[in-house]
């Protein structure tokens, strides 16, 4: 969801913001009426990874909103204290409990829509021990063949699946940069 | 700069936040303690890219702290609305008036630090007309040789530009992701 126009009070001192383009910048920022303080909003990182365990791809199946009971990548918002790598390896432990090795960036995929920029890593599963977490209906390994693509939560899960499985078929792996509509 | 700890009230309706953990999460947030609004705080991208005419890169005196005077790419926070290669590309002829094509992302560099990360692409340069914005005191073309290394602005400059020469000695341009401690 994009978060522009959220800002109402000012989070230093608590006054209103009106919405306005500061002297030095060109374009709006929430600008408090009280101390001055200028809010910026700017793009997220969701950081995840595509976990493999041989032919097999692990999906998530989603136990929160958005997009209850569809399927997913291990992914979410990265955090501070961590990088775009180490909060890929987070997420795919917090909601399969897969342990993995990360192989690569794969995927890099602007959703300007929603303010946000996805960043997918291929990785190797260590073993295929999970234990999904309260975000997680249930974590499972798929071939090919049996990806519920009807039932995929993101476009952007999609495109990066694709992409996956298609490269596995040339045998390697490049950088895939893309925008999602 | 962390941006942690600033939030001292709830942008949605003014009241003091605390710091606690939200009972669906499992870090501390600021959460505003009359509305119960939760306030997320996460790693910013910085946007930019290597600007190439020929043999030459192109780099930007700042006229703006942090690093007054120093020499950079240009480059500059992602905004709401854009792609990471539209931000490149913005912050380029904002800082420089240099107008590019985008080959490639070229870097990815965490600075966990200060809660960002740094993304450049390689660019090309369609002509050698330049019109430096405010935040810039001179923009100009360096060979290699006269690269000013010990007045370099930031380090992921630094490292962004070392594997550019090191790579095109090589005549290849993976991506390099890395760290800065």
């Amino acid at each position: 969801m994009l978060q522009a126009r959220r800002i109402k009070h000012c989070r230093r001192c608590g006054t209103p913001v009106e919405y306005r383009i500061p002297g030095d910048d060109n374009r709006e920022r929430a600008v408090c009426g009280g101390c001055g303080e200028v809010h910026y909003e700017n793009p997220l990182n969701v950081v995840g990874t595509v976990p493999a365990w041989g032919e097999q791809v692990l999906l998530c199946r989603r136990n929160i909103e958005p997009r209850f009971g569809l399927w997913t990548l291990p992914a979410g918002f990265m955090e501070l204290g961590e990088t775009v790598a180490a909060g890929a390896v987070r997420e795919t432990e917090e909601e399969s409990g897969a342990k993995v090795e990360l192989l690569g960036l794969f995927t890099m995929l602007n959703v300007v829509r929603v303010g946000q920029v996805h960043l997918f890593y291929r990785a190797r599963m260590l073993d295929t021990s999970l234990d999904p977490g309260p975000e997680t209906i249930e974590a499972r390994l798929f071939h090919e063949h049996e990806v519920p693509w009807d039932e995929i939560a993101f476009r952007t899960v999609r495109v990066t699946l694709r992409h996956y499985f298609d490269c596995r078929r040339g045998g390697h792996f490049p950088l895939h940069c893309g925008d999602i509509e």
